[in-house]
């Protein structure tokens, strides 16, 4: 058999031309988004404040299978795209394992992740409808990066609202944004009403992801010319995203490759939405047998711990409600988490697959995954982002359980991005000073408490 | 025409099996190093207290035109190799330029420059020899990390000596190093007797080059089992750096291009000696019209305002003496001087191209540098490394003035390296706070004052 090279890349011409909208194979459809005061569908016209139009439609369109790319967002992703497909050989050697380990390494860019596939379609469309800027929140910063670069090609204004604790401790990922033109926020800020109402109810509140998107929202709502984008979650990301998985299986079917599993890290959904895109249509239409796993983070597992009922998607409570495995939109995860995926809810359409039956979870404590991060490190030479190496650990995990039984299954994981900017989490690591605080189940308990009643 | 894509990749097949040596196509060869005693030439056995046998060799050979890369080098390579030939599109159509602008990305690996395509040679060598790890300096910090990734990937000690000013200012570096399990003091340090005896001198020192140099060889010499190796400067780094050069050929001989001229940034000369390899053998042999320029900065000319002499190549003056444009082995550049190309000389082989007018030079400003910088990033997406921003800032300028004259020139540089690690000089840079300091005549004719009398 042909030797597979260390990368497999596509070439320009190979690189798929439209997104895979995933919906369109599953059988049991995501819930759709409610307005939060009828509990009734969201109807276009009620997003159309909020969203740009054909990212409305991109949105809630659960049947179409593929959307073009358009021409001026392929060009972009020519820039960086497509990523390498790489074997992991060395990696493979260091473990002595017979599994056969790939990843797909989203890191080559800028912003340092996958996050810039959903950044210039959004902003592209955000221009196309002769916008004049857009609004966003940032967590661990590689969405708000992302997404002042697209903007700054296309000429958009950026308005960041990035989680204080974030903006505190990665001033350099505020510095690249900068660089790009962003306008950068720490979130809760003086400058929205729902920021002064939550710095009122909690004073000295270091933020949330949940907190960001209602400031982010409201400046949206209220500024001419203006719509919100976001990051992960919705379903409108993950099709952007799927470039990632019809990329990955491009690669592979060179070679003739089936994979046994594809493992993704997951906070929102964007990175393993993407990733599993094809595969997933090709388990529910029975045409291949592979283990689909998401690995969230233990100090934040919606998935394993959460529970799957409608939830606020912001801790205003100003956005649509959305069905999905929870924590409670009032979830903060505790202060020693590291790096992102800390989201207190789960896209609808990979918490509807769970559901199914058709995906699973694990949850990984923090110190393990940085364990795994550095043994990465030191043989395949990516210094991976912290989210990204939670699928490093259960790809190893995985790996090691195929050297004892000695089955040469196929591995697929997602690297989602570098860690370039998360040194400060890797000194703890290294100084020991890096815990694995886990909620209890009286905190998750409380948390999912204030669910709304949804009928 | 074939459309020309946005990346030109090799395949790993079509990666170059062998280092080319410059010195085999040079009429006037780069003057020996002496011994710093006699004044005599270094002999082999001179040199191998402090470098690896096989590199003494690669040192001295002065005639053979290929040397093989070694499997396990090659193996490393294709984790991040062929590094891809990126057609600027975004950047001519910002710039409204006929010319054509290509660069040769060397940034997409964890060390973030070019430094790595000669850090793991040297590893190999070493390991080979049977040593038990190895020294070195680093300035900015990418040949630091770059070299403890190859150490650790070989499983060698690796002991790196930081500058201390760069030490304080990139935590973050030492971070990345730390992880590859290096070893990183603050130079000059109480560990050695030359660190002793500097800090005695010049108490509150923030350190050089040349004093880490010096600290670096003496634990090599003094430490059984150790030797020293070196990022830049030698002939062995530039033998090593031709890769980039030969790839960045072969993917423009793909499409039948011949470049009008091709820019580095250039310190020690590692990245623009490798860089021009190939195309200044052609231009030696009549083969190729085509205009080299290495860009320094103002800060530190060495090129442009130094003097070609001997000199020492390290402040303790314990290296052989080198033949080299150099400002003086005290030179050390004004504290606002950000990232690297810092270094008080330059590789004795571009020294001598240089002196033959085989290449031009030029030295620019760094606050021209940095907003070169970001208009590139603005466009282009990739954060520069401020070192390799020297050239970008060089490739507009001339650029422009093919939108002057309409000439549709072909211009190639090197992108050695990203900027994560120095956002720091960005954010000067934006705050205002970045100024211009240049060297007036009096500083350099003191320090060059102190060069060594050889006849």
């Amino acid at each position: 058999m042909e030797k597979i090279p260390y990368k497999i890349y596509l070439t320009e011409d190979e690189m798929p031309k439209a997104w895979y909208n995933l919906r369109s194979a599953m059988k049991n459809k995501p819930a759709p988004l409610l307005n939060p005061g009828t509990h009734e569908p969201m109807k276009a016209e009620e997003l159309a404040p909020v969203f740009c139009e054909e990212l409305i439609k991109q949105e809630l369109d659960n049947d179409t299978e593929y959307f073009p790319i358009p021409q001026e967002v392929y060009d972009f992703y020519k820039m960086y795209r497509p990523s390498p497909l790489v074997r992991a050989y060395c990696l493979e050697k260091a473990l002595g394992t017979p599994a056969k380990i790939y990843y797909k390494f989203e890191g080559n860019n800028t912003s340092g992740s996958h996050k810039l596939n959903s950044a210039i379609a959004q902003a592209y469309y955000a221009r196309r409808q002769g916008l004049k800027g857009v609004t966003t929140e940032t967590g661990a910063g590689q969405w708000g990066t992302a997404l002042s670069m697209a903007c700054s090609y296309l000429g958009l204004d950026c308005k960041v609202f990035m989680v204080k604790v974030s903006y505190e401790q990665k001033p350099f990922r505020r510095e690249v944004m900068r660089t790009y033109g962003a306008d950068v926020t720490p979130s809760p800020s003086m400058t929205t009403e729902i920021g002064k109402k939550i710095l009122a109810e909690h004073p000295g509140t270091t933020g949330s992801l949940g907190c960001a998107i209602s400031e982010a929202v409201e400046v949206a709502v209220s500024t001419p010319g203006y719509r919100y984008v976001l990051g992960s979650v919705l379903n409108q990301v993950l099709l952007h995203q799927s470039i990632i998985g019809l990329e990955t299986q491009a690669a592979l079917n060179k070679y003739g490759i089936k994979p046994d599993m594809v493992i993704g890290c997951a906070g929102g959904g964007s990175n393993l939405g993407g990733l599993i895109a094809p595969f997933m249509r090709d388990k529910i239409n029975g045409d291949l047998d592979c283990r689909i796993i998401a690995v969230e983070p233990a100090s934040c597992p919606s998935f394993t711990r959460g529970k799957y009922a409608y939830d606020f998607c912001d801790t205003g409570m100003v956005c649509p409600l959305a069905k999905m495995y929870t924590l409670g939109s009032g979830f903060i995860p505790a202060p020693n988490h590291a790096g992102g995926l800390r989201y207190h809810g789960m896209s609808s359409i990979l918490s509807q697959l769970y559901d199914d039956g058709l995906m699973e979870a694990v949850s990984v404590p923090q110190t393990e995954v940085f364990k795994a991060a550095e043994q990465f490190a030191r043989v395949e030479g990516i210094l991976p982002a912290p989210e990204s190496s939670h699928a490093i650990k259960v790809a190893i995990d995985e790996a090691m359980k195929c050297k004892e039984t000695g089955e040469e299954k196929t591995i697929v994981f997602g690297l989602t991005g570098t860690g370039y900017f998360d040194l400060v989490a890797y000194q703890k690591f290294h100084d020991g000073e890096m815990d694995d605080y886990i909620p209890t189940d009286e905190d998750l308990a409380k948390s999912i408490a204030s669910l709304p009643q949804v009928d």
